[in-house]
């Protein structure tokens, strides 16, 4: 089973939305075995629709298309779809009532504009929009399934559940076995060098490793057949355990998931005290849900004025070190678990640039502090040369630090 | 001129990987009118990367190809390029000795896998790689232009500026125009209705309308010829001005630059006080560069012990009214603003879910509160169901709650 996925609108090709609706549902599709032959990305225009539709409609069993079935007037998908699988556009009055609900339970004004919402093509299956008001519609044509679906990420994520939770009633589906680690604290080249022999002997078995590098973190992904599976989990088994100093969790597994599953079976709490990162470190904690069960919060001391008064770091510690110096991260992590309670605490102060560097510290110097129940730890890192990114992998190196002293792998 | 991108690499096809490479080149070559017709996204095999060649070599004046020019094995797109195109792989030895000073500045090892990435071909234009190992290649064929690049953003971004600084020397570039503008507190389908009127005056010129939702904010993008940039740049002018209350920027203004130019300006400061989004208000603020000027930093009081015993929420107010209330929020800013010792100071308490909610507060109720120098104001909001969406759209509301005081638009 093959599919392909058609992402409708300019937005797209003219660099002003990224495509995250491709990632999400190549995901799904691949958890039900249904491989992804390409992504395309077109412009909303009759001629492209129909183009993509002609290249696609025969040759995949499955055709996915976001975009273009809004409520304004470039949203041309529908028209379009019905025309060519020579349907007709009819209200249907049960889609009508949802609509005009879902403008009730939210206490908005339902517009003229909303109602073409209900007009949707006689004979295609319609999948109702829990999240908003365009329906999914979905043709058939020869051995192909076509599925429109809206462009928002939020509403699209809804219909592609129902849509799957239909498909697999009708199709046998799944047969190619992936599994996944999540990599932090080293260079893919690096890992690659101390995993040469292991790779081989799996690309041996004509099953394919991939190395995904991202800013502060790396995937290694394995692929193979289902009947693969068990050899495929023993040595995702093997870098878990073997390669636990860089090898940090399974694919579901976020950092701080990993971290807040330690932190709550033990019982203990954490804070952070923030600089340079400015909140990206709660913020990613606190994109756990459930982080609250060890997660008490941060100060987020940007300035050396809140890092005096409200941190307590010492006036000449500051003095004598700078702000981004070993000896005034040991005093946020010392200071922070006291006034936020905690048993851990990882601080940060660094430069994220592009300003604010010198010779003796250039931007992308951050040091890394942590307190724990057994003692302080600080860290220098060096990274890049851009914002983003140092903040970015400042917040990855902080993680990582606690995630090391939980584990006891911390080598200072 | 027009152009394709196609992106190599089975981890979008899997969905491991959001492609925002695409979305990058495509607005850089935007600002140079240079249209792309499609964005495809292919699997690094031999067979799909020649596939794709014979497609557009010939067809489109630029072919931007990203991926597969790692240094590990599954790393191909190279090798294809080389075969394809006719060419040889040799060492460059100027190119190695820079890889060679790249591992020496980050105090890394030089391994032989990194050698191999001074292998090139002998007769495509090289194009050197600042940020990593992977050079940029450029190949001609008849009028078209394909260039290699590496798949990881970072190093992506500094080749293709690099790249097209040169190919505006060879080419006469630009007649397209684009104009956007960025909003907030409003959705799509109201302010498409308070539009109407102005949209079919532009829709009459031959100039497309888009709107573009994403979770929080919206755009609105004018496009047209370059010889309408007069009249589309009249019409940007006007949303800002008569649609101010929604219409907060141009596309390159974030929320968080249009508040802080006000705020430098003025010679204010801001501070945050956070629960329910946890540093994400904080993160916002600190991802803009010289946000230093004018935002002191935050207190993340994750837990209700925090409120009370750091920020000084009364335990009163807490125990009558629980923390999700006007009260605490009013608290929250009033006691934030004295403690981070700013002129503003921006409070959070909501359930952003999936657990915590209940009748009289539903998952998504969240309190906002501002203290400015003209009093303190409290807005309850009601947002969708998803913990990630809650947050996002709390730290629009937040920051356009302050936004619309700074501009006395406030209507409480």
């Amino acid at each position: 089973m093959n599919a392909i996925i058609v992402t409708i609108g300019d937005e797209i090709l003219v660099g002003q939305t990224v495509d995250t609706n491709s990632a999400h549902i190549a995901k799904e599709l691949n958890k039900l075995g249904i491989a992804i032959d390409e992504i395309l990305s077109i412009s909303d225009t009759e001629e492209h629709i129909k183009q993509a539709l002609n290249q696609y409609v025969g040759r995949a069993d499955f055709v996915f298309l976001t975009g273009g079935i809004g409520p304004t007037n470039d949203d041309i998908t529908k028209h379009v779809l019905t025309e060519y699988f020579n349907d007709k556009l009819v209200i249907y009055p049960e889609i009508l009532d949802k609509i005009k609900n879902f403008f009730e339970r939210f206490n908005k004004p339902f517009l003229e504009v909303n109602r073409l919402q209900a007009l949707l093509p006689e004979n295609a299956r319609i999948i109702e929009n829990t999240r908003g008001t365009a329906s999914g519609m979905w043709f058939k044509k020869g051995k192909s399934n076509i599925f429109s679906m809206p462009g928002v990420p939020y509403e699209m994520k809804g219909l592609l559940d129902d849509f799957l939770a239909e498909l697999v009633k009708e199709y046998p589906l799944g047969n190619l076995y992936h599994n996944t680690v999540r990599v932090t604290g080293i260079g893919e080249s690096y890992l690659a060098e101390q995993l040469k022999e292991w790779e081989q002997k799996i690309l041996n078995k004509n099953i394919s490793v991939s190395y995904l590098p991202s800013v502060g973190e790396l995937k290694i992904r394995l692929t193979g057949k289902l009947d693969q599976k068990e050899f495929i989990d023993q040595n995702i088994d093997y870098l878990l355990t073997e390669k636990r100093k860089y090898v940090y969790g399974r694919e579901h597994e976020s950092i701080v998931r990993v971290i807040g599953d330690i932190l709550i079976e033990r019982n203990l709490t954490l804070g952070t005290v923030e600089s340079c990162t400015g909140g990206s470190i709660a913020k990613q904690i606190v994109s756990m849900s459930g982080s609250s069960e060890f997660y008490n919060g941060s100060i987020v001391s940007y300035t050396n004025e809140l890092k005096a008064n409200l941190v307590g770091v010492k006036q000449e510690t500051l003095d004598a070190n700078g702000a981004v110096s070993e000896q005034v991260v040991r005093e946020m992590a010392i200071n922070g678990a006291k006034i936020l309670g905690t048993d851990y605490c990882i601080s940060v102060s660094g430069i994220a640039g592009p300003s604010g560097g010198s010779d003796a510290k250039p931007v992308g110097t951050v040091w890394i502090g942590l307190t724990c129940p057994e003692g302080t730890y600080a860290k220098k890192f060096s990274f890049g040369y851009n914002r983003k990114r140092n903040i970015q992998a400042s917040v990855y190196a902080g993680l990582n630090f606690l995630r090391l002293s939980l584990i006891e792998e911390i080598n200072l």
